[in-house]
């Protein structure tokens, strides 16, 4: 089945050969989204104005991470990213006790290949790092509908996400 | 405020001093789920039988992960950690259409600080490597639910997830 | 003299510098052979079919060290790697007491310089991985034969390794 | 099977739970060889004296990689390594057109499990270091007999590896 | 000459054995400054008043520097640190037109071997990282005096800096 | 202010978009010294001559940094080095108590972003890598005068460093 690229003739499995497609510009965005009470916002929001911005070291870890996906997703081939923006913000929630901030990641390469991993890596481990700055206040946090948003660039042509169910 | 024990008094970060912590085993326990078309699903199955086994490389892909996370959550403290385990199961659906694999990760030290984001990071990157190996399938696959299950040792005691409202 | 290129004229390590040269195809092949008991590959081979894959254990490790070569390797350039594969067979032997597992990888990259330490270093961590995991069972399993097979592209030419004397 | 400790239940692969083992001093001894043509020793040779130092790179290099071992090694526990100590000496040969360095390094630890593969990935990176460094000279260089030469410490007593056949 | 303990008796290098060292607590601090352009602290200042905090992003990146050290450092030891705090102050200048930072970073470890390097790799990658987000507006910053301002733990006891002769 | 490259609208980190810029031959020289006394300067050319080699230590140590700036240096872009030279050289000194050894180190690439951080990284861990050899003898060791030298290639220009007042 050829749709395995991931998997040699045995199963086994290997990084796909891209070679000899072409270097195009490719960018792709991600998001993850991290519910939390409306308490845990709180006391983030008051940090970000005087004292500690969690969105900060959430930002740069995201960017950071970004920059490892080839060492921590198997296949992934190793890329030259050139450019790497993660941004916070929160959503407005109908339910007063609760809050959910959204993390967005915009990659960038030229390459022979996409960087949809790049964004989703930098994406999850962002709203892991919120977690671990949190953890002490909210251990029930959830990361959830960590997703591809959009790619362009490459032979597959564009993606947009579908409209979110939710 | 002493909860915010990841920034100092001018608010920039650090990584908590725990030097004169007792080292104590911990475990603890997180998953991620990754929602699907069952069309992916019933690929994902096909390959497992006779050829290529996504879940050993995600299972892999999570293992190695866990070591890594004090390099990814830039407030981790290095921990030696002493066992790491990631399975992953097909959930049953009430909706044809749609399938869900879960990933649960569970790791241990013996140490003075926790292993919650070492367990959080381990299914979180097995879930992307599932998205990777399926991406050329299904752009459209989510990773939610990411959350802590369990931890146990430490002062704070255990923690238990409530049941999940969904 | 010249051929020491990864020393300056004080005899010191540098990393030759390739600016200059054409980015061209590159590949290089590289085998590694783990020589065992018969009862070992009996194991692995039980475990290959119903359980454990040892394998496709091996196999990841080979692939995810190619990618850090230039960590590993001092003077090694950093290349982005555009395919990599890595096999394990067993040969025949003469000999019913032993067993032998060639490992081969295979690198690609479009560069100014080769991969041959790539190929190399897949395969000798993909043996090792072997060893690790077999080691309860046999700690005298050997690692031997690590050679390049092939290579093309770039100045050099091709080389072809000779066929072996054993 | 119970010596399979590597895989679970369902044949998939874990990192072995050594929380309640004790911690105990723990001590191996592993070695390559690289085989080549008399000519390239003695070019290393006489780099060695005026210029450039072969053995001192090849050296570091296997120090620096049995810290990255559990970083490669996929199933490998992280461990605080104690000491290591990386040698190079060429071994005496029946023939003329030959050479063999012996590369062995002892790595030692405080832990609850042994230091065996970075003792093997330390000389195997030292081994393709001396490759990198020659290549331009010797492509056909090979390594081979890596093996574990001596452990100590932990439930599984000392080993001893027996007397090479050759 | 016993005070050369980084290399063995052929003059090669080695990580130093600590395996018989008893586990203690123990603390370094050190320091680095950056000299820039008064020019350049102002803008640094209003950036971190309204906009961009360049000192949480170089804070940031010492913490994580500070557990990358035996990565990068070849025959320091992995050791398990236990907190890492660093800091930024501006120095009174008698000069209207130079400014400079002052960089402290502290570490901790229980270990049987000190985190002297841990501190200065702090130091200096966060004093990197102000040059880094400084470069376009000032390539003629400085990064001086960064050495070791105190230790504790450990036989050799405690080091306490002489005071300035600047 | 459109200087502040390095951050978005909202004051957040981000690594700076470099897509459409031209890939162009890039070089950067830069350089860090180390201040000791005289007898720490006298052990260090003992060693060289007959034993250990400080100075190919800590070359080795500067180039594989050089490879590990974009890990290190959060907003840094990671780029295909093309060559890697790190010089270490005594300098003349007025004063016979005090030695200072300078370290130089010259990067090259070929990409759409310069080359400073890898130089400096490089010189800097060169630099700190000496500290960790002696410090055994001389706590007392400063790094000092860590500063860009020179770059060429890319819109902005040659930079040439103004002749140091000291």
């Amino acid at each position: 089945m050829s749709e395995w690229t991931h998997f040699d003739d045995h199963g086994r499995p290997r990084m796909v050969d891209v070679t000899d497609k072409p270097v195009t510009h490719r960018v792709a965005r991600a998001q993850a989204r991290v519910r939390m009470s409306a308490e845990t916002k709180r006391l983030i929001d008051s940090g970000a104005v005087g004292k500690g911005d969690v969105f900060a070291v959430a930002q740069l870890a995201g960017i950071m991470a970004a920059k490892r996906t080839a060492d921590l997703i198997p296949l992934c081939h190793p890329l030259p990213l050139t450019g790497v923006q993660v941004e916070c913000e929160w959503e407005n929630q109908a339910l007063d006790a609760v809050a959910v901030l959204r993390i967005t990641a915009t990659v960038r390469t030229a390459s022979q290949t996409g960087v949809e991993m790049e964004a989703l890596t930098a994406c999850s481990i962002a709203a892991l790092t919120v977690y671990d700055m949190c953890k002490a206040l909210d251990k029930g946090m959830v990361v959830e509908d960590v997703r591809l948003l959009y790619k362009a660039g490459g032979r597959s042509g564009e993606f947009h996400a579908e409209p979110e169910a939710r």
